[in-house]
């Protein structure tokens, strides 16, 4: 079967289409045929840090079960399925030991047409989603469900702010609204702009236009402040983060994209008792939680674009432009 | 001005009209121009039980403030408001001394041209609303708020059951909609299941044609069963409420209507690890929250029926009838 | 090895020591040379129950692992462990399917030299514990402290009242008290009032001469009520367990031992806006966190008394005739 | 009557001891004598603060009721209470209106012979505390309290990390014990060692001769980390706080004694899914569950030492001096 690997090629490292003998599921496993794979900011780190051994990437992918291990009675063949991002995180709290099972970074990820994986470590996946749609769930749509619904327990009538349009945002924009809340979405971009609101965001601020977005957030809640911040910008738009949330706000720090070189003044953190969650994807549990909601609300995630097997080097460039509004895929 | 009296009639309970003076605001209070009132079961029930002194009945009331008393804040002159159901809860949990002060139980209710109530038990209510939309608020609306929202707290792909038409059950089905979640409704009534679907509830069960409705709720689950149950039954409908409730389920114990003649097992409470979770009523904090929630979705109560002031009887029995879907209201 | 089976005997329900091949542990289970167990009063209602195929009883059991299977990782042969209710509730909610794997009823029990357990079926148990102390936590320990910590979230000053001197009511008792909380003890026997006390019960109520025993704890909490009640006699103590109890209190549901003989009023769950949540012993996850508790605090439970393997009846009519104080084990 | 009030004093701030004429209780108001006072880590940076009006300082106070004034129910002459910090804060999230009621802040505060607070703004005290213990409470006493117990939720089992001798750690160090959890303390002083074993540490680290105690946390917890981290070095600890600190554990974010100088990496607050929880006091309802356990524990703060009214400066500048084990009091 084909694959991707990463690998030290004389100390640059370079992705590659290898061969690799199909693999056989062991006891408690699942063999997967991949169909789709999903690109997180990540990927992009990960395809740039050096490394001894090569390395499958991407952790996020959907497809059909092809085959099962001996003990296996959840999953059955010709199931459609997701990955999840670890493949020992099943329920209640992460573990130091769930991090040595995170696919594509600690293990072999999932840009291979075929990939063996646990049975917990697969979850199905909703009928109207095709296998693309499908494979933006794992990472980004499950970082957003578990800062907005399991930890945030956003209610109807709450005020949410995300920042831009990468995957989380978008899936936060989306899983607020489901739950009645109302989103006030920041961009850079005028040309996303409509975009967001077409998506069903209330209110749109252009940061490059309107830098203190946070004194904007403040007047459309009445002096009040968000209820939740979707904190994806990291120390760099804490501050204002911190400045446009309401006394006892919450804010789900999720990204560092934005950097860290602002020296980080805890004193509003108290003086409004703010709750600064750190949201790191999340277990099967609430994938399974997720996939309910997405289900039975016929809730669609949104794919910017879906490159073929051999543009994987491309989708990775692409997502670096940041031009994107929502998912990149991979065709496998 | 004009207002109504329930009062002891040689041993029977009459309900009058009768003239009142127009009264003032003291400190910390307002006077309310009712324009609304909406009724509860419960007031059924007050009419009819024996009582020494005159009482003005209802609880439910939406009006402008004409006068302000001293050292009224938050609330002017002009203000669009509804009263609340305990005139003392405004924050925390339920206490005794909340009792004392149940409008049109305890102290004088609201339908009456002119209503004193205190700064903190009244609550602004949505623009969009007419004042018989928002009189249906503080009673039913505010009940299923804080079973679904407050208590309960439901989240999107969450599967609620509401029975019968009645005004907690509809603001119910409202709210788990604006939630995200599904609803599944019962109704003795086939003419109502059209109308409870197209409210949006994906099934509707008629339990004199299904008695058995816990096992349809099982079978629209998956065999798991519904997440929640707002129980308005009461004893009668409890034992299939506790057989449709998912493992560690919530059930809202929220009426008596069906009577409590059974004798209660509480077997599957301990087996299924469910939560039996009394609501009554809500604070002023809650009632708050409700509002913002409808203000932001728009949502419209439903009134089935609004009555002239001098019809208040007649809305009595059409209550007692049964035949309502949604609230009923007297315009003042 | 030796082992108790109970058996049909024409008609019959006997329990009989029998001789059973020593087992061997497969991939993901360990085997457990048992020392001690301990009796649940659901074993006194499972050893009449009718069957048709033989059971090895009781759940409850502690020993030191004598082997493991292939893929065994966090448990090794030595461990000192007790056994977990539910062979399959590790984390998060129950489930149906938890039920199918509950020791000494859905599969055969510990009551025998050596027993097959799961991996997660296992868990450490604190040093400085016995095993007859040991064996007292997989059933009545972990139901107490999924009442009390996970589920009732009690705090330092609350008011916990628990009722007589079965194996949940002592260690809610203990639990209580670690947690900084006052209990409130009733009983029917004068001679245990002073043990009661002597364990730390602040107030300790005869319920035969006290038969009102909610007023007292109303007067005892100054005419608040309790902020729990650890509920183990069912419907037949609800009605008072129900008045003695606060605005927005807490009511473990636990047991069914007084019967369900009166009819239920569901009224002042409502007004009272009370949490009646039924408590089915805990996972695998529950008993971890309550181990490290009564480590780190030297805990031990109260075992009234050991019979030798070969007492098991006797053991059982002991437990029948309800003069225990804490729990009863069996020496293996 | 004598009072204390920090005024500007050619440009340089000055606490001096004046006479103001003794004040009276308008409506929802009392008149407390006050007998004692408490400082706090605020109360020298308000010392330093330029100011324009006279200000009457501290914001800790406890005395007896004197008077009462119009509609006064739950408090009565004679009543032993202390001041809450807020005036405003009765239950519920904290507001911004809140702040406009901080005594010695925004308001005057109780470092004077009598002082008028809101009915509301005062909670009786445990019978066994002096006016000296008592006046430990609303600032430091309640904000350990909030961080632990109302938003920490600690239970028994748990391990908690104090930093230093301060007030507010002292405090945590005996709720934490309170609650049946484990304490690591750390301390830059040889000395203090020993008494912070006395008072319950399982733990003592000298952060001078071990200044990487957070790898001490991580061994005395089997690598496992602790459960909840009572921050009050702010910036400067925060990165050991978070490397101590357990998956999903909770960092009760309270001071910034520490200074901010290093930059702020928010990277491990991600991976390792951690609550950093902005705690500021708290409300009067919080008060009134901390002083029943305080009043069922026979719990006693620490007081290090009691200043006469006249040494109110000495008292401030023993504070600054750092030396300090527990509270400090100065008795009116």
């Amino acid at each position: 079967m084909k694959a991707y690997e990463l690998r030290n090629d004389s100390g640059a490292i370079k992705l590659a289409i290898v061969q690799r003998p199909k693999p056989s599921p062991a006891a408690g496993e699942v063999l997967v045929r991949m169909r789709a794979a999903s690109l997180n900011y990540r990927d992009l780190m990960i395809s740039k840090a050096p490394r001894s051994a090569p390395l499958v990437p991407l952790c996020d992918g959907a497809g059909e079960v092809s085959a099962v291990g001996a003990g296996v009675t959840h999953i059955k063949v010709g199931d459609r399925v997701a990955s999840t991002y670890f493949q020992d995180w099943i329920s209640g709290p992460l573990t130091a030991a769930a991090f040595r099972t995170v696919l594509g970074q600690a293990i072999d990820g999932v840009l291979a047409q075929y990939v063996v994986l646990k049975e917990h470590g697969v979850v199905r996946i909703p009928e109207h989603l095709s296998y693309e749609e499908a494979a933006t769930l794992p990472c980004a749509g499950l970082t957003a469900w578990q800062a907005l619904i399991t930890e945030g327990r956003i209610k109807s009538g709450d005020t949410v702010v995300v920042m831009g349009t990468g995957g989380v945002s978008i899936f936060a924009l989306q899983f607020a609204l489901l739950s009645g809340a109302r989103v006030i979405a920041t961009t850079g971009s005028e040309a996303k702009m409509d975009r967001l609101r077409a998506l069903g965001a209330s209110a749109v601020i252009n940061y490059k236009t309107t830098p203190e977005w946070d004194k904007q957030v403040l007047e459309l809640t009445g002096g009040a402040g968000a209820d939740h911040v979707v904190e994806v910008g990291g120390a760099g738009t804490l501050p204002r983060s911190l400045r446009a949330v309401r006394y006892g706000g919450f804010i789900s720090l999720i990204g560092i994209l934005g950097g860290i070189g602002e020296k980080f003044n805890p004193g509003n953190i108290i003086t409004k008792g703010v709750r600064l969650q750190g949201i790191f994807v999340g277990s099967q549990e609430m994938f399974e939680d997720m996939n309910r909601a997405i289900a039975r609300n016929g809730l669609r995630p949104v794919v910017d674009r879906t490159f073929q097997f051999d543009e994987a080097a491309a989708a990775l460039a692409f997502l670096e432009s940041g031009g994107h509004f929502g998912k990149i895929c991979i065709r496998l």
